[in-house]
């Protein structure tokens, strides 16, 4: 047992060995959170005669805290699961996963222009993720926007790695060098949920060995590189 | 900005950033535990008159979890950060930092034999926490041994590489093959702090480049080698 014994398979190891351990972290930690809920539900129901407006107060405070915690705790485990999860790597359609996000998220006012296939190796589940979470995480305000455009492309250049482009416009933040996906977070709010997001979407980039990066493409054109 | 370029660098700064990640989670999954137990404690102390034996049930139930979720945060906190704090290496004397945890741990009734200095390159904090963790996990029951022994020493074999090794007797647990730190759980009651020391254990080694592996020595002695 040294440390040159059969790396990729002691790696995969531990990868799933962190992995159990994250579920169980998660599995424990939802109990108490759920049981303080219950437990609140039960004081209500038992002493809804005797409690004044003050403590109902109080014990409603308890409870969006309680579900805070819950949502939390949900995040904090799809980002792990993006860490550790084994993944099922397989043929997938990225256009086609992306046209599902996009549709599931009613942007009605995007034109959403596509090639029709466009193949990669992925865990189609970790695919869906990274979609959703890119698309929550450029700051492409649509709601705002009544022309707003969304362009998915691919290109083979010489350097022979196919990338895949993704045009948002228009843009309204203004950068000059490329933009990395972490340093997307200055133009957040910088809560949680955020930044958990930006996270995941560059955990699921390096466990794939993709590479991604943000420029200006004209004045506002946010363009998005993964390079596969 | 591809795969290629300078491997080391990328992979440190998101080591860095998954540490600061890590500690935003821990903070900020901290403040609603801490609010639930203040509320609680307004609670009480303002309807002090008015709640019966059964309501102080309930809400003593649900002071119990909100320190259990605390306990566990901080536990999950001090796995994390020995999966992604930096490490600062520099040279250090096992030996020492052993004794002092021993001393620490005030095991009266074991013989510790060592030798006076061995020197590992280490990061001094993650050292300390890798011996606590080691020394919770090993089936070594202190408390029902009379004549325990702990004995310490370094081993040069042809190999080259240095090794520690670890002698904990009587040792309780029969095993006939090397057992490997993940393979200790079964001998542990299973709950999540011990699986998380053990963890923590083996997540210090796999950054510090140690193989650890335990095997019998005759019919009592538990042998750990760390192969630095």
């Amino acid at each position: 047992m040294t440390n040159e014994d059969g790396g990729v398979s002691s790696s995969e190891q531990s990868m799933k060995a962190r992995y159990e351990l994250s579920r169980r972290i998660a599995h424990d930690t939802m109990a108490p959170i759920r049981q303080i809920a219950q437990l609140i539900e039960i004081f209500k129901a038992e002493h809804a005669d005797s409690l004044d407006e003050d403590a109902q107060v109080i014990l409603g405070m308890v409870q969006d805290k309680t579900r805070q915690l819950s949502e939390m705790t949900q995040a904090v485990r799809a980002y792990s699961d993006a860490m550790c999860k084994p993944l099922a790597l397989q043929e997938a359609n990225f256009a086609a996963a992306l046209s599902t996000e996009i549709e599931s998220l009613q942007f009605e006012t995007v034109l959403f222009k596509r090639e029709n296939s466009i193949s990669v190796t992925a865990d189609p589940q970790f695919l869906r993720q990274f979609i959703q979470r890119l698309l929550r995480s450029i700051p492409f305000d649509v709601a705002k926007e009544q022309s707003a455009e969304l362009v998915l492309s691919v290109c083979h250049d010489e350097a022979s790695a196919a990338h895949i482009r993704l045009d948002f416009s228009p843009c309204s933040i203004d950068f000059s060098e490329k933009l990395q996906l972490s340093e997307l977070a200055q133009y957040k709010s910088g809560d949680l949920f955020e930044l958990l997001c930006l996270h995941e979407c560059s955990e699921i980039c390096l466990r794939h060995g993709w590479a991604l990066y943000m420029e200006k493409n004209g004045d506002d054109v946010l363009r998005v590189n993964i390079c596969l």
